[in-house]
């Protein structure tokens, strides 16, 4: 440990079997053969010493060389390093008590495991780990020069010189990323994407620990959904095929309502499992709501007034609750900017394009408008979602999730404007249903087709791209030096960073990728509820989509990309408030299209009809409601259960309290006060 | 204590200045001076006796002679004898960590006092004192005879004889009240019901602390209503009396909205503000959601698998979410019997009602038909209200709130329709809107004197008239003794057992008087929010009458009835629900009612138009949605307070888990197994 890069007050651990959890990717070093010269006398390589200061942090270095000179370290933690870096970092974790409090690595058997027994949770390590990475520092008392790779010059470390987030800056380190664990993997492949025959079955707790929270949420979702789908599927089916003569009228009608109401139902169901699943993976819903320090939050060290204080609206609280305004209509205008903007941009546009796209009937200009269109689209898309995310910027979010969802909520309406106007201009304006079922159909059907391809084809595409690029390169080197002919199949690591992310289309790789994945289900969603009256083999198609959308989504993760980033989450969040409100726009939908479908004369007078159409809407508006009565979200288990937990927390506290008598007392006046 | 009546275990504390807060009441001994002879020998009188015994509980027992020789208990407790008696009933009590616990006397300074200083709120005094009383039982080794007062024989008791259920079931005790106190009720009725100027003014907190939270929680709405009525009142008054000469016409839509928007307004702010009170008053919610056992909860001493388990929905969880679903399906069958059946018997009913009362016209028949109807509809709702009680008791109840608030729901279908009948049939049969408003304007306005007379009226009538009785029993009694001359004038504690209880008019006293307040007040609510369109002044009215029954309904409570039995609620539950119903219900109505204001020639087709309202209403119910989004039902202040207090909680739990290690251990081990 020459230079002495290490973390303060870190002891190397004794090493243990640990599997490596993140890659680092180092520049190339092509060049040091012939720059040798040009090191600094006393020069040490920056490799070597981040290396040692890692290895000297308790971590387990695993150095793999790439074909083309880059380096690749897998870095692995012992749990005990995991641990002590929980503490420093004071990560709150559940308690068998079910509160959270700091963690501790002494009082470990204290906190809740995970349902696979591990202490931390994919999410936790992964925190951790990249903590510790990120906080090596030089330790030595003079300057030191460092070498870099790849001729990229020197760097000079002072005490405290934070060494990866200097070295990146560099260019030294070109990459960090989390790997995938491959036994782990080869388990999950076995049973989730080549499960061709397991329906809508999938391994969600192994989901959990090997992705974390966000992902196995976005696939209980996409499963529960897809079962849901069944019940739309067999009954659109049957009207749609068996012949019920002179009941053949009222088919759009009936199915429209079974529809919307099953779109209640399911969502209804769905709040219900989440729930569940929260109880299942012990996400504690408190800590969720508010996880990071509020700005208008007071520290907790500042002399309080005590929690018995009479707690009225006084001076600060009044302060609090003006910001709290101020914020909240920050936030109203940014929504009504973004959505008023995006429709007003928008909406017209796409009403010229399906206008034009119809007029031009069977020509072949059609395709080129497509495609125009398909460019355009893009970049409108693009323009309104970076406006939505310069609005975001300007907003103060509780957390992370919170500042996802108020991106969500904007970016959708963009989408939502793309993929609906065609069917309102077609349903409501131009009223040929036969152009709007087969517009359905072709949306839905290439939809489909193109998703999966470029889910899964995209991918592997552009790994075997990169891969086939630094096989070329490789090539070229070898014909340069001979020497290092040993190092020609490229090991696990090198591959992984060729593949691609887990990243939204939009917010340039600052979003999750479940952002598209969830999208897609909405429009999906959309499609299915709003025009179930036009067709009722809608349902049917997106069933079959959401099978195979299943198997390859979890190809595409378990595959073809890039192990995730991991999230902590308590739900689906602002999708499952989409999902809401287009079960909303799907019963007037509905209606409306009823009325188009009666109303032959399109003179938009059925009074007797209308009537009774209007009544059906609001006695559908009025079941959605008592509906959603019926179904509780806290399934009467999970309700027992955190019963039971708040009756241990009351006997441990009175415990405690009666315990050693004045240092109880002091504690909890301490606390108080 | 010959007879030894006293509690397990209890020792007289000494007396400190206790205040009575519990009457009972004997029956009268009128006859005990010729009957003494039938008095068997040894045979203790029973009162005697009772007195003994509440005495050796600890109480401080004060014995008033009435003026008819019933006797009058007055009994209060000094506070420890309330603490004990609270650790023994295990009464759960916030702590300063903000979770509950077992209160237990020694560490009474743990515990959250009220905000007026005291330790115990008014509900759990109650609740200990009326537990010391029932409990009081026979200590004797040997059965032992009392005499009971008023020549009723004698009572033999045995060990372990509940004294108090003994002697009411033999007609001894006829009666059990809370007794008001006099000096804070004098401090009440000061700044409370006198306060004629003070607008929406009340001292909450003080009520708090004298009533109880149910009461509280009551007048808090009551008066935050009916600030929030002066804006539609002011809007109402300027639209109808400033002529706006070519705009005219626009008033009623105008209002209607503005109306229909406050109520959503309104509603989500009280949210808001009730929060902020359960804050102030250290309500906590989570408490408050499950406080009593569930059926399908588990006890807590049983061998459990641990927290830490893997929860799975298994095999106890089926058989909860069985049992649940059970429930839930009576539950609906049981709300769509009550419903359903109440509908189709008096929606009939009162149509005809309205149509032969409109048939009449002038003639003086209508005032026979409509003292007729009066008789016909209490006896409907007498019985539509014993059904739905009925129904009631066939399901199983979380808690005694929540059974209540089951009541509301299926009680206030019967008034609303007996209330808004007649309304819709002009409204939307009859379509006459000068008839519609001077049935809006006679039925607020008589409401508002009747009910105001009827509410302070008659409980001064009726203690005048059991008052009046009592004199001239009591000089009825003079004139054959002359010896009990010395107890001429009346003691308060007998004035307030002449007194009427703040009950509700249904269920037989089984529920509180909150019951019939807030359903005047939603129906009132009702008849602003729902015919807004037509006649905009009808919230001035409404300001109006509730600036009057803010200072009639506290004089009520403070002056002429008992004080009543204090509950712990969290909200004002069911109601609000109700009251957001109704604010939906208005939507649809103010619009049904613009659609038949520009319908003149009443044929139900005004295309453009109706198509414009149709539009206007679903931007309405959208616009709905989303304000009750903007407005937070929590503020930041509270969030903030939330937020301090788990991290205290934290910080505890921490101290507590790594202080005695051992020991702490084991105990949250104990706690997890």
């Amino acid at each position: 440990m020459a230079t002495g890069l290490a973390r303060f007050g870190e002891k190397p651990f004794a090493h243990e079997a640990v599997e490596p959890e993140i890659a680092i990717v180092c520049a190339a070093d092509r060049q040091n053969g012939n720059n040798y010269e040009m090191r600094r006398v006393g020069a040490e390589d920056a490799i070597d010493a981040l290396v040692q200061g890692l290895e000297a942090a308790g971590l387990k270095v695993d150095r793999v060389m790439g074909r083309n000179a880059e380096q690749f370290l897998k870095v692995g933690a012992p749990l005990e390093v995991i641990g002590r870096e929980a503490e420093r970092l004071k990560l709150t974790k559940l308690t068998n008590l079910g509160i959270d409090t700091h963690f501790s690595w002494d009082l470990r058997d204290s906190f809740v495991p995970q349902p696979d027994g591990a202490l931390f949770s994919r999410t936790e390590r992964y925190q951790c780990l990249e903590s510790i990475i990120e906080s090596i520092e030089a330790k030595t008392s003079s300057p030191t020069v460092l070498a870099l790779p790849g001729g990229k010059g020197h760097l000079e470390i002072t005490r405290g010189t934070k060494a990866v987030a200097a070295l990146r800056e560099k260019g030294a380190v070109t990459d960090i990323f989390p790997l995938h664990n491959e036994s782990q993997r080869q388990e999950l492949v076995r049973h989730w994407p080549f499960n061709f025959l397991g329906g809508t079955k999938q391994p969600l707790d192994d989901i959990y620990s090997y992705f974390g929270l966000k992902v196995a949420m976005y696939f209980a979702f996409l499963g529960y959904y897809t079962t849901w789908l069944v019940f739309p599927a067999v009954a659109g089916a049957l009207l749609h095929f068996v012949d019920l003569r002179s009941w053949n009228s009222l088919v759009p009608p009936l199915f429209a309502m079974v529809v919307v109401m099953w779109a209640v139902a399911f969502l209804a169901f769905w709040k219900r499992y989440n729930t569940e699943l929260q109880a299942r993976w012990e996400v504690n819903i408190e800590q969720d709501e508010v996880h990071t320090t509020q700005p208008w939050d007071e520290p907790t060290n500042e002399p309080s007034h005590g929690i018995a204080q009479r707690p009225a609206v006084d001076g600060p609280s009044r302060a609090l609750q003006r910001e709290e305004w101020k914020d909240r209509l920050l936030t109203m205008k940014n929504n009504l900017v973004a959505v008023g903007g995006i429709f007003l941009l928008q909406a017209p546009y796409e009403m010229l394009f399906v206008y034009c796209f119809h007029a031009l009937g069977g020509s072949p200009f059609k395709y080129v408008l497509l495609g125009a269109n398909s460019g355009i689209a893009g970049q409108i898309t693009k323009l309104g979602s970076s406006v939505a995310m310069r609005l975001n910027k300007t907003q103060t979010f509780v957390s992370k999730e919170q500042e996802a969802d108020a991106l969500v909520y904007k970016t959708f309406v963009i989408y939502f404007l793309q993929s609906f106007m065609g069917f309102f201009y077609y349903a409501f304006y131009i009223r040929d249903f036969s152009m709007l079922r087969s517009y359905l159909f072709s949306r839905l059907f290439t939809n489909a087709i193109i998703q999966n391809i470029t889910e899964v084809g995209v991918p592997i595409f552009t790994f075997y791209m990169s891969e086939r690029k630094a096989r070329q390169e490789e090539q070229a080197e070898k014909r340069e030096t001979k020497e290092k002919a040993s190092r020609s199949s490229a090991s696990r690591v090198e591959r992984e960073s060729h593949m691609p992310a887990y990243v939204a289309s939009i917010g340039g790789g600052a979003y999750d990728g479940t952002f598209d994945d969830f999208l897609e289900l909405a429009l999906q969603f959309g499609v299915v509820t709003m025009f179930a009256g036009a067709f009722p083999l809608v349902a049917l198609f997106a069933l079959v989509n959401n099978l195979a959308e299943i198997r390859s989504d979890s190809f595409k993760l378990a595959c073809t990309m890039r192990r995730p980033v991991p999230h902590r989450v308590a739900s689906i969040g602002a999708w499952l408030n989409i999902f809401q409100y287009l079960g909303v726009i799907a019963i007037v939908s509905n209606c409306l299209l009823l009325v188009v479908i009666y109303d032959e004369q399109k003179t938009w007078r059925i009074d007797p009809g209308l009537l009774v159409l209007l009544i059906v809407e609001h006695l559908l508006l009025l079941a959605r409601n008592s509906l959603a009565w019926f179904i509780p979200p806290v399934p009467a288990w999970v309700q027992a259960k955190r019963e039971r937990r708040r009756r241990i927390q009351q006997s441990y506290l009175h415990q405690s309290l009666s315990g050693p008598k004045d240092q109880a007392y002091e504690k909890l006046r301490l606390a108080g006060a």
